[in-house]
Order: structure tokens, then C-alpha cells, then sequence
């Protein structure tokens, strides 16, 4: 490429880069507001985590749209094409975080008013926080393009899955003793079903960072989900 | 473009498509199968059915990898293009389709041994009738560009959701009917859910023909989902 396409290709990477990082930012909170949303039952945070979500999706389609356009424009070969692969792979999880998280919100507004079972919280409260702090770890591990920092992501997702398995059994377990709980704790199976899966999407983004930095997929099985489903 | 040039874009266009339709066979048949392996919790079906997954992912690393190709070899612009990214979104949910067939035949596998209550599968065999209709069509419309297709599956996604709802209140009530019921229809709950997801990849394969023919995404507010997620 000559001098000034190098610059203009760096700009727009460079732009690429901003938007999954607000996009990262955006997610990050709607997943924190949604569960606390749950926890204190607050159907206004519920709303206005849901109402967040349309911001997300606009820029995952912007991402994708110039990630597109910059692969056409300036035919990036190697680890130039790969940041716009990446970029537009990381923007479709950090979407599908949010939808995740949105659902989270309205299941809470839903169950709102019925009958509470603080003890069923509790789990989900540990599911979070791992959660949360792996959504972080990832973000950081793309903006430094770290790939040590994406496998210990990657690799501490099956802490994730092991947590969903224990949150699976204490909630279905509230359920056999007393019919009442069935509804509310059936929501919070959704919800623990929805952080796992969050925990999916940020060992894919893990996954890419592996594939920008080195141009190679993970190759030992990922330690995630597969058996974890089979479990139940 | 030249005509050489043309005539090797329209041959990787053709093997792009191609491939999808291959995607396509593959999640429609997983689809069934799991189905079929829950209906009867048939458990060799249900091992053959998740066997069958790696296939569909390697098919959708490697769509995904010649249109990125194909986009900086060809520098395609309007349509062109359009149909290069809409192999990349479509191959995209039809990968997932394969995921979450493979989930529902994990938990066939995963309950074949626990107490049995036909009753709660009726609901599911609607959903899946449904879903499976939509699945076709929307291949059929992505094969055709039938803009018409594709808006008619856009617009149908939303009975999947009412058939949804109705199962997950049946669901329910038979478990608290009976706790003995509860881990039977935990696991038939998030069947009915995957199916559900199943319906709203083919929503997204729907839109994404409408981008590619009329380059333009639906302006009225989509149909499905968002409600339904609450309505819980």
C-alpha cells in the first residue's frame, strides 16, 4: 500500500477499534445493571437496561458494514484482513452479549412481582461476577491484542460452566420443595442459562484474539459447554 | 471487472453457495434427528445427531473464509458484495442452528433414563413442525433472493413465539403438578427454547435476504422475540 492508504487504513481500523471498544463498555454495564436489576427486582433499571440495547445493535452493524468496506477498499492481506475479521466477529458476540443480558432485565421486570427466593439469587450473584470479570479480561486481551490474557480466558470458562451445573441443581431442587418457587426459579434457570452463554461468547471473542495475533484457531478441544450440556 | 475476473467471482459465488446449501441440508436433517431422538429418547439417534456438528462447523469456517476472500480478491461493490457478506450472516445462523439442534439432542440423550411424561412433548412437536417449515422456506428464499419468502418467514416467526408461550405455561403446570415432573420439563423448557432460537436464526437468514436483494434491512419493527421474552 502506498504512505497514504497505510494511513487511511490505520484510521479505519483505528476506528474499528473505538466502536467494539464502546461497544465492550456498553455490554459490560447492560450485563452488571440487568443483574442488578434481578437482584433488587427494579423494573425501572430493568427497562432502562433493555432500552440501552438498540445502541448496541447499531453499532455491531456499523462495525461490520466499515470492517467490510475496508476489506474491499484496501484488499488487507494477513494480519491487516484478519483485525477486520476479527472486528467483525468480536462485534457480533459483544451484540449477542447484550441480547443476553437484555433478557436477563426483562425476566427480571417479569418476575418482579411474584414470590421471591432470595437463596436463589445467591448462585447466579457468583455466575456474575466470574462472568463479568472474563468479559473484562477478553476486552482487555483484544485492545492489547494479549493472547496469554485470551487463553486464560478461554480456559477459565469451564469454571463458568462447572458454576451453571451447581446454580442448575440448587434451583431445581427450590423447585421440588415447594411448588411456588417453580415459576420465579424457572426465570433464574433462564437467567444462569444466559450468563453461561455469555461466557460462550466471550471465549469466542478469546478465540479470536487468538486467531488475530497468531492466524490460528485454538487447536486442543475447548474445555467449554459441549459436556456441560450433555450434564443436565 | 473483466470478464476473466468475472467468470472466477461468479464461480466463487457459486461454491459459496453451494456450501450453504450443504449448511442447510445438514441443520435441517440435525434439526429432525434431535427431534426425533427426544420424541423417543432414542439416544444412538441422539449421539449420531451431535456427531454430525463439526461437519456444519467446519463448513461455516470455511464460508466465512472465501467470502473475506473473495471481498479483497474482487472488491465486489453493490450486490456483488451484498452477497458476500449475506454468506457470511447466513452461514452464521445456520451454524447455530446445528448448535442448538445439538443441545436438544444432548438433553434427549441426558433424559432417556429419567421418568417419562408424553404429554409435555406434543407441544414441542408443534414448535418443531413449525420451525422446520420456516427453516425451508427461508433456505428456499435464500436460494431464490424471493424477497416475497423471506418476508412471509419474517412475518410467521412470530406464531413460533405463541407456540412457545403455550408450551412453557404447560410445562408449568406439570411440574407443579408433580415435582417428579421437574427435571423432565426443565430439560424439555430449554428444548422448547432452542427451538424458539432456531426460529429467530431463521428470522435473521429472512432479513439478510432482504438485505441482499433490496439492500436495505425491514423497516417495521420485527415481529417476534422481544415480547415473547417477557411475556414469561
Amino acid at each position: 500500500m502506498t504512505d497514504h492508504t497505510v494511513r487511511a487504513y490505520d484510521r479505519e481500523l483505528e476506528t474499528l477499534g473505538q466502536r467494539i471498544a464502546e461497544m465492550g463498555g456498553i455490554a459490560e454495564r447492560m450485563l452488571s445493571d440487568a443483574m442488578d436489576a434481578l437482584a433488587k427486582l427494579d423494573v425501572d433499571l430493568a427497562k432502562k437496561t433493555i432500552g440501552v440495547d438498540p445502541r448496541l445493535d447499531a453499532l455491531q452493524r456499523e462495525v461490520e458494514d466499515n470492517a467490510i468496506l475496508t476489506i474491499a477498499r484496501r484488499q488487507p492481506m494477513a494480519v491487516d484482513l484478519r483485525e477486520c475479521v476479527a472486528a467483525i466477529r468480536v462485534s457480533g458476540d459483544l451484540e449477542r452479549v447484550g441480547d443476553l443480558a437484555k433478557n436477563i432485565a426483562k425476566r427480571a421486570a417479569k418476575i418482579a412481582g411474584e414470590a421471591r427466593l432470595p437463596r436463589g439469587i445467591v448462585g447466579l450473584k457468583s455466575m456474575h461476577e466470574l462472568a463479568a470479570m472474563q468479559l473484562k479480561d477478553v476486552l482487555d486481551a483484544y485492545a492489547q491484542h494479549d493472547v496469554e490474557r485470551a487463553r486464560a480466558v478461554w480456559t477459565r470458562d469451564a469454571e463458568l460452566d462447572a458454576l451453571e451445573d451447581s446454580v442448575f441443581r440448587d434451583l431445581l431442587t427450590f423447585m421440588m420443595e415447594d411448588p411456588r418457587n417453580i415459576t420465579f426459579c424457572t426465570h433464574l434457570l433462564f437467567c444462569s442459562k444466559n450468563i453461561e452463554r455469555i461466557g460462550d461468547h466471550t471465549t469466542n471473542i478469546a478465540e479470536t484474539v487468538i486467531y488475530l495475533v497468531t492466524g490460528e484457531a485454538p487447536q486442543i478441544e475447548r474445555p467449554k459447554g459441549e459436556t456441560s450440556m450433555v450434564k443436565r
